[in-house]
């Protein structure tokens, strides 16, 4: 399986704390050894990093720990790969222009008779795993629906949640998704997040022997969510999302909870 | 306007010389300090790093210098803003999935009265760029001429060429764009290129105090070709390419010259 990590924030914010937790489970405390990735939005823009070796001991990932690249929403995902080579074309996240922004997808999870989504679209696989082949139906399916973007974003990834509820039939589908300014979280198993905001406290990484103060990095009007698979901190409260329910997130709050 | 750099090769190369050579330009030697970005090919995926930020003095510019990734095609560009502002929506090369896989652009140039280049269609762009808008139509026009991919590769690139002569009514575009086999230069006023074979020598870069020997490096199999706007070596016969004539290259081999 893979793990997953995502950030909405109300401004820009660094996710340097949060990614020296999950890569250390690339290669080090955790079994995910087939690459990694991260797509940091900025503006309508994006960057991802990424790199079909161990993130753990990456010269990539080493930078984007130490590099402190400030956004509003952050995907990232290292892989323990089931379905698909390890290679380039099958490392999560996957990015595709849709109504003319980019939206990012990272899958935690295998799905068995994936072929059936498979189906003639805008959006085509390039690589083989479940995952890309799986966002492209979605994308797809989201064309078909609707021939221009909804205007009510709770209308449209409520749509987004049915697909992945038809997905989930096919197996285990956690998913992050987001099209630069909503982040969108799936849960078909595991999926966790905690919002840190004023008063800021002290959090301590599970995976490695590193604290913050975030007291000390933040303004009082911050409001940071974090998304993973499973908690990052030991001393912070997370919460479980349930199995078939899915959060949306806007600068950090939660806009159906 | 901009400097473009490509790289086509038939084994994995590094592009680091050249890239070092390029990167003086993004600030210090040269005026380009409105962003830079260059794309890696990988069997049938990418990675591209870019940033806002000039490359001269970027540590994410230090790492692509100093990490040799090695790749058989490369897209790189150092950005001059003329058309959309800077950021990172608005940073070259630009990627986009079309037939299944990853077509990689860059342009140096300006156009005018380019809003003529917003056509509906499966590709819309993001930032505000001429060259973005150019990249759209151009996949666009591809997808209405051609409901599958054509198997000659010199049919589809000439077919891409006419439509590159067509832009070129709206102003300057000097082109490299890529489907992660093939490299496709398109010259509307400037672009030179080189190919490195056996006898490999010494090659010593203008921007900067540096030489290399690529006999050091390489395996007399080897075929490197390095496209770029001015040539970046002085002690090597760079070859220009004639305004409004397109080279396609395969492994670092002209296919139609």
């Amino acid at each position: 399986m893979c793990e997953l990590l995502g950030m909405s924030a109300n401004v820009p914010t660094d996710i340097c704390f949060s990614f020296t937790g999950l890569m250390q489970r690339g290669g080090k405390t955790g079994p995910h050894r087939d690459g990694w990735g991260i797509t940091f939005y900025e503006d309508k823009g994006y960057r991802t990093f990424k790199d079909p070796q161990p993130c753990y001991g990456s010269p990539i990932a080493k930078l984007v720990q130490e590099y402190p690249i400030k956004s509003c929403t952050v995907i990232g995902h290292i892989r323990q790969a089931n379905r698909g080579q390890v290679a380039l074309q099958n490392t999560h996240p996957f990015t595709r222009e849709h109504w003319g922004s980019y939206w990012t997808f990272a899958h935690n999870g295998q799905l068995d008779n994936y072929q059936s989504l498979a189906v003639p679209g805008k959006h085509q696989p390039v690589g083989d795993t479940d995952s890309e082949l799986a966002f492209c139906w979605l994308l797809n399916q989201l064309d078909g629906q609707f021939p221009h973007r909804p205007d009510d974003p709770l209308l449209l990834f409520a749509a987004i949640a049915d697909f992945c509820t038809q997905i989930r039939e096919l197996g285990i589908i956690n998913i992050l998704l987001s099209d630069g300014n909503y982040l969108f979280a799936y849960c078909s198993t595991t999926l966790h997040w905690l919002t840190r905001r004023a008063p800021f406290g002290e959090a301590r990484l599970l995976d490695e022997d590193i604290a913050i103060d975030f007291h000390h990095q933040t303004s009082p009007d911050d409001i940071v969510t974090v998304i993973a698979t499973l908690p990052l901190t030991s001393n912070e409260q997370w919460h479980k999302i349930e199995p078939g329910q899915h959060l949306l997130f806007y600068q950090g709050v939660c806009l159906n909870a």
